[in-house]
């Protein structure tokens, strides 16, 4: 009966119905589609917050910090949580949701598509590839309510691998096939530190590839180092691209993607000569001079924000991941699988780019491109606060690219010069200040270029033409 | 030294060298940033394959099965890892990508500001709310190396409570905060069913807002209240909002959101004579009547897809999470927690809207807006197949809210008719046909909008005009 009755109801009536309740009295269709201003003062971000506080889980137990945990604690970006786990606070977020942006945009542009594993792995796969125990206590362990055991996936080779072999009807014309995931991963480190750059529970974009054969699978490696090498061209970040070792992934083949830093914990060895770089694990004790030109080699440190590793198919042979060749043969797939660190990568970035007191973003990725500040309630510059509004209000129309990304820092109460500060610190690649010039005949925006250091005066529409230039994502 | 050289390096150099490596060596600069055409032959989109076999792990124990879940296994789209846990395959995160972007523009409407928490939450918070216990085996649990416990999140009253009271400075202006995440969650459900409408790992969107008073919370209640409407509005779907059973999670006051279908696991009791609904866990055993009017109560069946809580100061004064006043006074704030299961929206919709044999998407949600389908090999119409082409290049330029949402399924050795039984089987809202009438001295392609079952003839430019009416997100 009720059954009917639904049935002929029209959507507007169960809607009606659910409206007739409370929630259809207050705030009705009101802003609904259209975000209202960013206000600096309604911001969850809490800045200045770690300034005389302890710095969190790890620089309590008094291990090492580094300049990006530093930073990133004190402005209130990340919150620790248990060692090695942090919130991301709101401009941490929009920062990631931009970097998964660009790799996704840079995966798909190499023909990579998107999936989405669970992080719940069962034992069983891992036993099959026999890392259930070669991984030892780096593994997150679990069992469920029937005893299954399980581990929290860190990576994905073996999901993967069953996945395909449990479809079972891979044809050689889809092959390449790139598959890809961005998810949060874990690991049981030994010691988390040094914030987002070692936790227990970080973004990782995880790609495998399979191939028909071996030629192929390591063009599509180089395919893949290019689309990394592109990506941290994007990003603006200085990397070097060396030789590694396999690890306890495996494979035949393998490379490291790395920032240079001080803080690094790889120690890597450059060849000033030719174009060899290698991680020092893959070069023998007391080998000095570089194996291709026989010149000297350098050490330096790095972060390692992404890694390579060309597999062949010690997966798909014991998962019996097969494709069916042009003779419709079943043949094993030669796989290959590339991590990229995306938190890791930020807070890399944080690590190299920024200086002692104020973070500094890959322009793309910066949480808002553009902070405007109104002139200090009571100044001479107070009469012009009309215009400020105006520029905030008319950004949006005038550079499409930018709508969502302006803060307007509504805290009046404060002079110019501690706001200036906070958004020298927050690191918003474009500041705009009604400074003096504004009150002149023509009134002149002051747009402080805090990622190249140099400070233009323009009017409003030149201020327009400038931004249009930003590059978003 | 090499710390100095790299110094001196510019950002080039050190490119250069990473380039001098393989990677440099294909495919440089090849397609990126403009992603080619999206081909079905070379989409892993593994169509038809549960026709004859099995329908994964819960359909292989003989348990209950229900439409989205048969339909999602057999078209592709979600394939079973381990119980309640399953790979979602590209088309499926497509559209999960989609939901989170309405759910994102709807909660920002309303000043919602997005975090992410960590899923790995330490024992002691959930001791502290007494649900360690509470909630018995549905909780995740597991230990790291250092013998720490934790729990996998299904939910993060405790860590957002904790998170506030940390930062101890939420000055009364900074009221409401709503803070949200949407971020996988864990739940050891004792019967996993139904693929994605209850599985023990998933995606749910979670907003815990702080208020100054129970007047100013409940006010918040209802605003989010109103923008879960706006949302399933949007969405196209049906749905009542009925009082609900607090649960584990406690509080006041509570709704749940339902979208009516038969295999829902709530009970609902809907007044045909005023607005009342409730789940009938709410009512007393026996009561037939409507409390508010007296007039009769109809039953049926719903698909929990959202929930929420007015939570009074049940948590905040555990954690002592408090705001100070206008008088500089510290007070505790009063909360508020409103969940949305965002994979179960996804597939509830895919329930409520598909027939038996063809899947249906709320068209904002389809993976792909548009499906074109060039003639066959061979047929008559293939004299026409460079206007097929040309329509799809010319298309994201004439409608760039359409660009990366059409595919052309290049499998011209089947006819229209298999390819276009696949299109109707993964519910394209718009599939083009290159059928008879491309043929004509006017040539006119025909538009299968399959959400409404219409069938137009439209000429190159009036596909475009058509089409330019389409909602993307
Ligand atoms: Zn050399
Ligand atoms: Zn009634």
């Amino acid at each position: 009966m009720m059954e009917m009755l639904l049935r002929q109801c029209s959507k507007e009536f169960l809607h009606f119905a659910a409206c007739l309740q409370p929630c259809r009295l207050q705030h009705c269709g009101q802003g609904h589609g259209r975000p209202g201003r960013f206000l600096v003062s309604r911001l969850f971000q809490p800045a200045n917050l770690w300034e005389d506080r302890e710095l969190g889980v790890e620089g309590r137990q008094g291990e090492l910090t580094c300049r990006s945990q530093r930073l990133m604690l004190r402005a209130g970006l990340i919150h620790p949580a248990s060692p090695g786990c942090y919130y991301y606070l709101p401009h941490t977020l929009r920062a990631v949701e931009k970097l998964v942006r660009v790799i996704d945009q840079e995966m798909r542009a190499i023909g990579g598509q998107k999936l989405n594993m669970p992080s719940l792995c069962a034992a069983d796969l891992w036993k099959r590839s026999e890392r259930w125990d070669l991984m030892g206590k780096e593994l997150f362990r679990l069992r469920d309510r029937h005893n299954g055991e399980y581990c929290l996936g860190p990576t994905h080779e073996e999901a993967v691998t069953e996945l395909i072999a449990s479809l079972g009807s891979l044809s050689y014309r889809q092959l390449p096939l790139m598959l890809y995931q961005i998810t949060r991963k874990f690991r049981d480190e030994p010691k988390p530190r040094f914030g987002l750059l070692r936790g227990r529970e970080f973004y990782m974009k995880d790609m495998y590839t399979f191939d028909v054969s071996e030629e192929a699978a390591r063009q599509t490696y180089d395919t893949v180092c290019q689309a990394y090498c592109h990506l941290f061209e994007r990003l603006g970040l200085s990397f070097v691209k060396v030789r590694a070792d396999t690890g306890s992934i495996g494979g035949k083949l393998s490379h490291e993607f790395q920032l240079p830093a001080d803080i690094g914990e790889d120690r890597l060895l450059i060849c000033a000569n030719c174009s060899f770089s290698a991680n020092v694990e893959t070069v023998q004790a007391g080998e000095a001079d570089c194996p291709e030109c026989h010149g000297k080699l350098t050490e330096t440190k790095g972060i390692e924000v992404g890694h390579t590793f060309y597999l062949g198919t010690k997966y798909s042979s014991i998962f019996s991941a097969s494709y069916n060749t042009p003779q419709n043969k079943p043949a094993v797939t030669e796989m290959g699988c590339f991590g990229l660190g995306v938190t890791r990568i930020l807070a890399a970035s944080i690590e190299v780019l920024s200086t002692e007191d104020s973070i500094r973003w890959p322009g793309l990725l910066a949480p808002y491109q553009v902070c405007i500040l109104p002139p200090k309630k009571g100044s001479k510059e107070e009469e012009a606060a009309g215009l400020v509004d105006a520029l905030y209000d008319g950004l949006g129309e005038a550079v499409p690219a930018l709508r969502g990304e302006v803060l307007l820092d509504d805290r009046t109460q404060l002079t110019i010069g501690k706001r200036l500060k906070d958004a020298s610190r927050l690191g918003y690649p474009y500041v705009i200040v009604a400074g003096r010039r504004i009150l002149e005949d023509q009134p002149h925006f002051e747009v402080c270029c805090q990622n190249t250091g140099e400070t233009v005066f323009l009017t409003r529409e030149g201020v327009f033409d400038f931004l249009r230039n930003v590059q978003t994502v």
